[in-house]
């Protein structure tokens, strides 16, 4: 009955979400409180105060028919150069509005990046471990996602298995730094080698290679690392954004795209990714959301929050004998299964009322991801069970 | 640089779209009062007291993880019972929440519906003029838009030339009731014409074909006709809604999805508009505007703002010799153009400010829609510009 393309995708539904949804039914059986779900990447800090102030505040001074109304396709021209201009005074950048689009979340974004570039057969690299839905993203303009095999030690890119997948086909690369699920950030020498690699192969097969940096954990950083800014590196690049974790707004559907000038044909480009906005049916990002990131755009959740999260599981897990990296960015931990089908792992955590996701959702099985964006107490309830756990696997 | 699919829309860009940019640059030119920017359906109504009221409301009673949060794909359960409570109250229905997906828009919606049944090459049939963008909307998914050609004269299906024109390709017909561009009505007659011809061509087929049934101008009627709700008359419906018009709020991309559950294969493929609806991007609709839309769900724009000007411009219009159909619903007007090519005329009404979109954006050349949606002083103000068009053209 359905399309062809959708059936696999409805029998293999996204793992992520079906435990959220198990999740919530598991609250109701056993009582929120005996539930630890750190399956999802939902931000449990509440959105900082202005994020309230400044609706009210538009909502009295705002024509209503101007803020909840139609504007440009790429965004109000406002919100894009305020947008540009945070940008520009945190990373010495020399954005416009017009290197600004509007879009709805990073995934928005990314779905109109990707519909802009690819034809159908192209390659799209991504590091593995990786967010899954890039992999449903790329094949929605019937583009092959390709991935490259992890290092499981540092997590941190391959770069000779990179420099070996980049064919003449190849059309983009997705970065996520800081990284979903490992938490990694990839770091300035890491992005010139990447850079390189690519200004290498671009010369060599006469095309045009985009990164795509999708950066919604950008502010979330723990250790003073820097994460850099991608378009000061590489032309071809577009950075997708997301307010959803720094204003903790996931449910509001508000990011963007920024497209810099140096990137080949910019205009044209600029001009096809606000189409496909347009034509996908997005039309424009959320129009009082627009308004609202953008007077909230120096604002940030409170990370404190997650770094006592982050540390709390950290110390403990360690003293239990998980094996993992400790995340500098997001709010992720990937931890090493015990057993080497990380399946059998989340099954038995899911006895102790534990949920947490496989690696395989990320192409890295033998791992699992635990999102520790959820209340403190959670994080150490679920501390029992998991010292069952490593009881049990003998760790 | 730009893929090859999207070459032919850049070069091709909205005229609708166009002519907004283009009306709000002779705006700053010539000032807002001298421009008559029929181009857009961009309403100016302001929204209902009600949902300020509301946004404030809940901004003071929620809990800003829960309002601003990520919720299961299909929205908020209780938001989607409201929805469906508010249907049955309405229509005679016995939807439940598990029949309502909410979604960025009607055009986000009727992307998830097209992205969940098309295989590449299947067919979707429309009746001219039908909405532009239905023609990308199917190109998203390698569907092919196939068009019945309009009854100028009444602008009502060409009921014959439909029956010919479904194959046992044939995946879904979309229909916008009210229409836009021409503001007619389909009755209860002619609904129950097209449910028996697709009845009769399923038996004959062993096919599946869907009516996707396009209705953000449900609520906009002026003549007491009643539009007649597609689910009662053919089980294989989906219904797509926008709040855009009927709340002013086209800007915030809030709509939803009915699929019923006489609807073949009901759950599976309530699953995939579900699944389409992430792995499109969209993720959820917004989720404060869910709650708004539930709470405001029986407000109403205020219709008698949409109907002066219809009068005013129905009149005037008459007495200078066009020729149209008075519209019966939405916010439009469908013109039948002074001279074969429409977009001559639409040239000469630039020069006297006046902005209409040609005809054949809406496969119907040789007529023009105005969107009467702007204030009355435009339509007013607009009148000797039209005087000296009727007086060019000799009416």
């Amino acid at each position: 009955m359905i399309s062809k393309r959708m059936e696999s995708l409805v029998d293999n539904n996204s793992v992520i979400r079906q435990m959220f949804e198990e999740g919530k039914k598991m609250a109701e059986e056993f009582g929120a409180d005996k539930v630890y779900d750190f399956s999802l990447g939902n931000p449990n800090v509440p959105a900082p105060s202005k994020v309230k102030d400044t609706i009210e505040r538009l909502l009295s001074e705002e024509d209503p028919v101007i803020l909840h109304g139609y504007m440009a396709n790429a965004g109000f021209p406002d919100v894009r150069a305020k947008v540009a201009d945070s940008l520009n005074k945190r990373f010495d950048t020399a954005f416009t509005a017009d290197n600004v689009i509007m879009t709805v979340g990073a995934a928005g974004g990314l779905n109109c990046a990707l519909k802009a570039l690819l034809d159908p057969g192209d390659e799209v690299l991504s590091f593995a471990p990786y967010f899954v839905e890039y992999r449903n993203y790329v094949a929605n303009y019937d583009g092959v996602l390709k991935e490259v095999a992890p290092d499981t030690e540092t997590f941190q890119p391959d770069l000779k298995a990179f420099e070996e997948a980049v064919t003449p086909k190849t059309r983009a690369l997705i970065i996520n730094n800081p990284n979903n699920p490992s938490g990694v950030i990839y770091p300035e020498s890491t992005i010139k080698a990447i850079a390189d690699i690519l200004e290498k192969k671009q010369k060599e097969f006469g095309s045009e290679i985009f990164i795509i940096s999708d950066e919604p954990y950008r502010e979330l950083v723990y250790t003073g690392a820097s994460v850099p800014y991608i378009s000061k590196y590489y032309a071809n690049t577009i950075v997708g954004y997301s307010f959803s974790k720094t204003l903790s707004l996931p449910g509001e559907r508000i990011g963007y795209l920024v497209i810099p000038s140096e990137a080949a044909d910019h205009e044209r480009l600029f001009q096809a990714v606000t189409i496909a906005n347009r034509v996908l049916g997005f039309v424009n990002a959320p129009s009082l959301m627009q308004k609202v990131a953008a007077e909230c755009i120096d604002e940030k959740a409170d990370i404190g929050f997650y770094a006592r999260n982050r540390d709390v599981l950290y110390d403990a897990l360690k003293e239990y004998g998980f094996s993992y990296i400790k995340p500098e960015g997001a709010f992720y931990m990937f931890i090493k299964s015990p057993v080497p089908d990380e399946k059998e792992f989340v099954a038995e955590a899911k006895k102790e009322r534990i949920l947490v996701v496989p690696g395989s959702s990320f192409a890295c099985p033998g791992f699992v991801r635990l999102s520790y964006c959820v209340s403190y107490e959670t994080c150490v309830n679920s501390l029992p069970g998991f010292k069952k756990l490593s009881e049990k696997y003998g760790l």
